[in-house]
């Protein structure tokens, strides 16, 4: 293919997509297909010879949008939203065009460069305290990582570091293994998996802090197993912070663990991956107080700030932490600038050497969508979520199952665990919404999460009401079961 | 930004896009900025309203493009290739379009579908053992990572469980920290740092392993180490193999190092980061003889098969390695197919929870090239890397320090290391062309990597003319100086 035929596709491309967006409500949210749908409608190899654009073109719809859930319908209310917008697809398709790998600053000096600056201005928009700004020659400063998995296991490979090497300066006697044996991190037992992962892959322990009555971490539960661990001799390390638990949406008291945390030189890091988006605005600014606390903080815009995926925002307060945990100089990566002390090369950050061009998608969100644009979006979702709890709190046969901060609720009918899993097997099974479910403590939750960039409040309404019918239909045979059980 | 406003303006970026790549050899390869010239440039914080496209779009070649090295210049000889081509683009444009996020079956059947069978694909092109193939309910199977640094991790540490497993089975006594203490690692002397990094990430010591004189490492060479090691109690668990490193694209003896640790019980896990796209080619596939003995194999159709980053190809014999290594399984991502055997969730094989719908530019690609579309582009690569390398060796002031296997060519003017380090610096400071360099054990050596699509002889003849009147330039100068120094 050639610039002249990619001129033409690429157009017809923009209008499939353009087409795919604007009816993407006239689609089944989630898919008919069962496990192997795919492998028989395609060919068992390659082609040895090209085949035309047309070919492949017209198998989109044919054998990949049949296997596709729809993450962008308006009927799409699972796991938590992955951000899209068209300023960010177009900067997507900047990227891929100019398809720098930008691991040094001199791979590509605009591809380090805007992703500094643009991390600045994120961090001001949710007022992040200066020091985690790299502005005016500060030790800290903004990546962008893919996740928020990796941004929470480079945390914790930092505060590896930087404990064994404490501990060591301290305890010459002391192996690294004997330290490693002994170290420990932290998190709340309403914490995302990918935090016990990192632990996993950073060959550590970890224990869980339970969480209140409000699925919140508070000071006293750190420090009574802190007490206890350090009582039999383990190193306490790394302590990750959520802000917006995956299963529903609460949040640990910062300004109670935080300065437990400083106090014991634990790195504190915080996972705000949803519901960080929200601090840019002013009236849920409060849910960070307490980050000034912290070492690092990361917040995913490809879930809440319609900047496609991957885009996970990560700011640390001392880069050299980082760095000091991976530096590894080999010749041919080497540039002149790079002792200067002037710039930045973000390979030393992350886990992959290579980076895509990401903070265009970024900076394009900002700048046409503006500050105003943004919290605009966030407070529409925070909206309908509210909606929805007033639906189900009208409902005298379901109950809120935690407080509805942000765009999330979770619920459940009164009654067993059973009876919700029959209820949400019928919901997902009858296709017309989709959604995942939680455990918090002994009860088997429904999550009803905002995701669409489209949704509106007659989506929100007319979910409600399939759900309540369901729910009616339901309880109609459940208790004629529950009957039948009886009599026999 | 509405879907008509994206419709036009996704149209006006195809054709900055092909426009740019039309007339990237226009550009000089390498920027003229200097630390720090992005942020006086645009604003300190983020605008409140938002601002129009045509704002944002003057920007890129304001802002952005002064400060681009353009890695598709078909002046570009520096690092490897970075893979670009129309279909990738296309392909990427509908990824981002289609925006889901498949870290499970569930999420998006068709995401985790096509990249096991474009995976089968790949692998059948490069004659991979059918123990690597998903297909025929086999054992193993194909996954994208996002380089081969994550691929390197990820069959480390499925090694370092592994491992811990067997030595706990056979010595109960021994905790998880002493065995961890105890592992090491293994690469060659010439393995790229991402492997060492791996070994720091993984918490694991590491060594190296001598390269013999064409620096490939030998099974001699890793008996020697493995010996020592066993004898003074450190428990071996993995080697990275090399094929094609990355400062001279030379190749460990895998027929040698295989069986080897097969016998010992070490993971091998190939990295065939750059080389592994030239295996289509049945005349470079003996390079990958061996690989029946290894564990688990890695290459990066985003260096050299015309797919865009990030696309880097993993297959493992064993997928129950990578999976006992990860899985953790919290209730909002479990679904109803996951026990049935028959599906993949893609997020137990990586580090990251999400993915991008990564197949689909492999998919294109692999059907818009063909086979045989592809080996042209490999054999033109290898074709003018040979050509340069005639160029060199004509030239008496100048030797060829690596045999010339495939698109790259090691070289040096025969002298000291200050001499040829100057020659660089004058070569990269008039950028016409840009490269860069490596050590070969004491030597500074030049490295010509053949990189964009667009290269074609005329721009190698071109380069050797520069580099050739650098030299002479150079060594003038330098002999008078020397002839000063003398005098002095």
């Amino acid at each position: 293919m050639d610039a002249a035929e990619f001129r033409k596709r690429g157009k017809e491309m923009v209008d499939y997509i353009a087409d795919y967006l604007e009816t993407i409500d006239k689609r089944q949210v989630f898919p008919d297909v069962e496990p192997g749908y795919l492998r028989p409608l395609i060919a068992d190899c390659a082609p040895q010879d090209p085949e035309s654009f047309e070919d492949v073109f017209k198998d989109i719809e044919k054998i990949i949008m049949p296997g596709v859930t729809h993450w962008h319908s308006p009927y799409f209310f699972a796991y938590f939203p992955a951000a899209s917008s068209f300023p960010a697809l177009l900067a997507d398709m900047l990227c891929g065009g100019i398809g720098c790998v930008g691991f040094s600053w001199a791979a590509s000096p605009a591809c380090t460069e805007l992703e500094t600056v643009v991390l600045d201005w994120l961090g001001k928009m949710i007022n992040l305290p200066e020091e985690f700004l790299a502005e005016k020659d500060g030790q800290g400063g903004g990546v962008i990582q893919g996740s928020a998995s990796e941004a929470t296991l480079v945390s914790l490979l930092a505060a590896r570091t930087k404990t064994i090497r404490r501990v060591q300066s301290e305890k010459p006697e002391l192996t690294e293994a004997d330290i490693m044996g002994r170290l420990v991190a932290y998190a709340s037992d309403q914490a995302h998996t990918s935090v016990e992962r990192a632990a996993l892959i950073g060959g550590v322990k970890i224990k869980n802090v339970s969480s209140d009555d409000a699925f919140s971490v508070c000071g006293s539960a750190l420090k009574k197993v802190l007490d206890e661990d350090k009582a039999s001799g383990l190193i306490p390390f790394f302590f990750c912070a959520t802000l917006g638990t995956t299963p529903c949406c609460s949040f640990d008291r910062l300004l109670e663990l935080g300065p437990i945390c400083n106090k014991e030189n634990i790195w504190m890091h915080i996972d705000a991956a949803y519901a960080g988006s929200a601090f840019i605005c002013p009236e849920f600014r409060h849910l960070l107080n307490g980050v000034e606390f912290a070492d690092s903080f990361n917040f995913n815009p490809h879930k809440w700030l319609l900047v496609n995926f991957d885009c996970s925002a990560m700011w640390v307060k001392k880069r050299s932490d980082l760095i000091g945990a991976f530096k590894l100089e080999p010749l041919y990566l080497q540039h002149h600038h790079q002792d200067s002390g002037l710039v930045t090369d973000y390979r030393h950050w992350q886990i992959p050497l290579g980076r895509r061009f990401r903070s265009l998608k970024l900076w394009f969100v900002l700048r046409m969508y503006g500050v105003t644009g943004l919290q605009e979006h966030i407070r529409k979702h925070v909206r309908l979520s509210h909606q929805f709890e007033h639906l189900v709190r009208q409902d005298e046969r379901f109950e809120i199952c935690a407080e509805v901060i942000l765009g999330l609720v979770c619920f459940r009918l009164k009654g067993s665990n059973e009876l919700n899993e029959a209820l949400l097997k019928s919901i997902n099974e009858a296709k017309k919404i989709h959604l995942v479910p939680c455990h918090l403590r002994e009860k088997f939750v429904l999550r009803f999460a905002i995701c669409s960039r489209m949704v509106e409040s007659t989506h929100i309404k007319s979910a409600w009401q399939h759900i309540s019918q369901l729910a009616t239909d339901l309880l109609k045979t459940w208790e004629q079961n529950h009957h039948q059980q009886k009599q026999q």
